[in-house]
């Protein structure tokens, strides 16, 4: 049995690795950190989680941390999640952290983006796109997880960027998503009354994860890309769905990207990229660890129109995060993953 | 033109307010006034409200406030709310006070409701609700205006009890309610993703507007009456809908219940009967300032069940205001309140 | 393993079915049955459903089924599932019917309400509502499954109605369901913009999952009772929560009900009963096969309220049906059935 | 009084007719025509709408209708609505048409796009884009009344494309739209089920007002043009909002996109600028008559970003259609049309 922790675990994203760990045969749930609600049963902020009915949040303690877990999951603020990870790595034991801490590999570029020193510059992860960084995974102790927009994005742009087949110079991402993604939280403008029936863009031109799409993708293409990131509050609970306008390179023919697409995602299990342009929606993958893509060309204009779909909280948070886990310690990927989506 | 000035116009019925007097021909807005929110555009607030881009809020003086308005609405909480009337009051304008304080005859029961020591039990409201106590409202200067579960309970249950077809020892509301009754702010029971797809009920046994119905009901009935009356929040914006359950007393025939409401409402603009049993819905009353009723006998039980519903902002809140306005103010009653629900 | 069979697969509860299947370790699936999508693969009416994406429906070919099946789940309309069921359990299958027709022991009173006349008389079902019935189910052959409403109806009556706690003639229920379970349909009021922002009551006074809940509840009672049930519409997708209004027996006590509660349930994995009227929510029970219920003595009253909620796709259909095979095939109960609600 | 009657009054558009022609104080309603509601009353299926408690649909009478109305609405599919048009036209009444076919100039594109023979090819009516086209719309007989997606289109783009500001040739549209602008009708796409919590792109690369927007701004550029345009299905029940991203002309700054659009919209009620970057939502818009539009340059990716919302119904239907009735009709053009958006 894995041992596992969770450090911030009273978020959606916590909520969300307790469901999956419900279905884990291979983990035991050692402790479920909370500072702010350090004492309450876990059932008094999630009720109907009788399952856990006996677990406690509990305060930070590393040294208990270290002795009783084999992996902790972190998710915690930025900043405040590194010099968690820092102690928990020195401890000796494995670490997947879902903040933005360690997605890096140009700090410079992190540092400027969330307005902060990075208080361990010498801790390196790897960045946590089990698809495209496998091999990368394996073995390691420190995972930077993806953020949910960006593994939305990446997944789709990756195989073309690599191959050629686009001008990575001309890249629009219209993005939506649900509300869960901004945390659990009191707040005026996520009050039910100011979301239901609306629509909005919102750090139009600014967002942070567009610095890490574009650091990934500008590492497939071998030079530095700009990529204008759109991000949109649906009126929905879960989901993230981007739609994605591309340039494709002269003579680059549908089978093109048909095989770029075939040579990456071919035989993943959670990436499943439909050829007939049937566009994924967000019924399709939410509750589950896939994440679905379609695309067509647009003969009129040129464009390739490229469609990914997944659940921000599954495999855009804690869904990657346990597939991580499972490759660290070196068990089936897709153990306690293997549920299918709730189209309703 | 009447002079009109809202105190707390930050909140959703301080909106829906000026929604109102946009289409009211005799109303002139004079000050908007919000403490926390002083010296901001109301389009800061309510972005499209563009017919009011040149008001701003401002903070409460009430020499300015007494000398350009005719007629006040005071929508602040409970306790606070008394005692800005008594100064405006006092000043010599007219007030439509939304907030509980004026509306009980039985101060003593306010106070052990409202766990408030009552600041000016001098000064006597009438309750405004103007299909039952319209008389009273003419030519009053300060009218305590209903709460939303309120209204749509007194208006169903008040002909029936009465008219002495009921047993008033036995009646039982289940109401539901839209989340905007629990106002504009940030709370973390408001969040959209705590909202969205649940349902539950609340302040079960306990809940303050019971007195306020058992009042009112009791005062038709000749006797104390308690009450059964279980609030729950629905996944809506807005509406509230009552399911009734009473007792009929012996011999009581639908004919019956038909002239009590007949004898009601038979003329009224904004309370719709229908005794074909074809049930209200929220659809039939959003954006209007109508409480639609419909009720059924069961013959297999015996009881009567009636279903009201109406807009928890308008006909529950700012509609009626408006409307006994126009009554103390002596223009026809329907003025600025004639749209019709936006059924989608 | 235990090969399974659905006819009546591309409905909801046939597609919830599927998401359990994936989840059961001892279950192998045989036949998907739907005459009207015959030869279409499931991933082309549930998209995201890649694990079954080697499945196409089948028609109807009894042969075959028998052949295939150990158990074989019916989730036909009423009638028409009565004579699939003759046919199965003459070859020999087991079955659990989802539909009316094995759910009455008064089979005059079946005919009634459901205006047929049933096909099979002489084939007996058990009433597939373990927590009550679970020595019955034991060797069934025909399971016949509680619909939603009953299931979350009996569930918090049948304890309170054997003990002889309440007023059994005095029952009222005051229910609301999602949308789900009108089922998978083109109908104009089950559109989007007929039932968003919505809420209303329908079949008052004659509901026909009434007389089941009285016959289940005159079972325990030990006369024939005569129930007031109410449901409404829900704009939520899945769901059901029942508010329920009773009459204690003189002298009875806050104990005897938690007493009452605790011999039924004190044991039970998927029925949770709070004793400190934290009263359920929707979000505690969503996506699980959980019935949590919670109660309250009004002492201004004098009335026991009882609340429950369940997800009626999971615990008021397709969980409970599984929960069934793993009884009458002699496996864990909560096999498949573990997984937690989602709160969001 | 200005005599009114609607051809397809039960759908959608036709019930938000009736709203606004309630608080339209020179509108007299004539004839609601609805052949396959006819001997229906508007409250059957309307429920709330009492003021229209009178009137039935009637059946399609042409002599009927020419005599008793001024004004005449058509709500009919492409194809019908020319054959009434006809009609109507020789009979002297004006008419506001809401379908397709009297929006475009180039006919032969229309009947390519719609794949119909246009009946009556001789009868040219004006463009009902007030804010662009209101002086050909004066004196009018026939109004064209542009489609949802096409209004909240071409009101962004037109003063940027005829001063020549941006890339004509490089204009990509993201929009969405709530589920009203499907219409009134029975569709399993449309359940509940189906559209609550979803999300989704559909009609990609070649949804049919894409011509239409491409004819209004190849006129303003002088030359052809070919746009992107990417509708998405929201999970709300009314409004469009569109993300338009658009490649600036080599030297164009900030201060020529204010001035283009302060030329266009500087004095206009109904379509609303904001300079700062404040980008529209659908709460700001919905239920009114607005467009609100903002804009954005991002300096990293030289791209100019501009975002506009409407409500379909109103600007995007019959609002605008009433406006347009009271250009030709040479009234105040906001004559029952200044009700302020409801924020919820």
């Amino acid at each position: 049995m894995i041992r596992v922790s969770v450090i911030g675990a009273n978020g959606y994203t916590g909520s969300e690795l307790l469901n999956i760990f419900r279905l884990h045969p291979e983990v035991e749930v050692a402790s479920l950190v909370s500072q702010s609600n350090n004492g309450l049963y876990i059932t008094e902020l999630y009720k109907g989680m009788h399952a856990y009915k006996d677990y406690k949040y509990e305060g930070v303690d590393y040294d208990t941390i270290i002795n009783n877990s084999d992996v902790v999951f972190t998710a915690l603020p930025h900043g405040a999640s590194a010099e968690a990870v820092g102690k928990l790595i020195s401890g000796g034991v494995k670490v997947i952290d879902l903040s933005a801490d360690f997605r890096y590999n140009n700090i410079a570029k992190y540092e400027e983006i969330y307005k902060v020193v990075h208080p361990c510059k010498d801790i390196k992860g790897v960045y946590g796109l089990p698809e495209i960084y496998r091999e990368n995974i394996k073995g390691a102790t420190l995972v930077g997880n993806p953020g949910c927009y960006t593994t939305c994005s990446i997944l789709p742009l990756y195989p073309l960027a690599i191959t050629g087949l686009i001008n990575v110079n001309n890249i629009i991402i219209n993005a939506a998503s649900g509300v869960s993604g901004a945390g659990r939280k009191a707040e005026l403008s996520l009050n039910y009354s100011e979301v239901n029936e609306n629509y909005k863009a919102y750090s139009v031109t600014n967002h942070r994860h567009t610095s890490e799409i574009e650091e990934k993708i500008g590492e497939a293409a071998g030079v530095d890309v700009t990529i204008q990131f759109t991000p949109h509050l649906l009126p929905v609970q879960r989901g993230i769905l981007s739609t994605i306008y591309l340039d494709l390179i002269k003579g680059v023919t549908k089978k093109d990207v048909e095989n770029a697409y075939n040579s990456y995602y071919g035989n993943e299990e959670f990436v499943n990229v439909d050829h007939n342009g049937n566009m994924p929606t967000l019924n399709q993958v939410k509750y589950s660890n896939y994440c679905d893509i379609s695309y067509t060309i647009d003969n009129r204009t040129g464009r390739l129109i490229v469609i990914s779909a997944l659940d921000n909280l599954i495999k855009g948070a804690s869904g990657q995060a346990v597939q991580n886990m499972n490759i660290i310690m070196g068990i089936e990927e897709n153990t306690g993953l293997i549920n299918q989506p709730h189209h309703i």
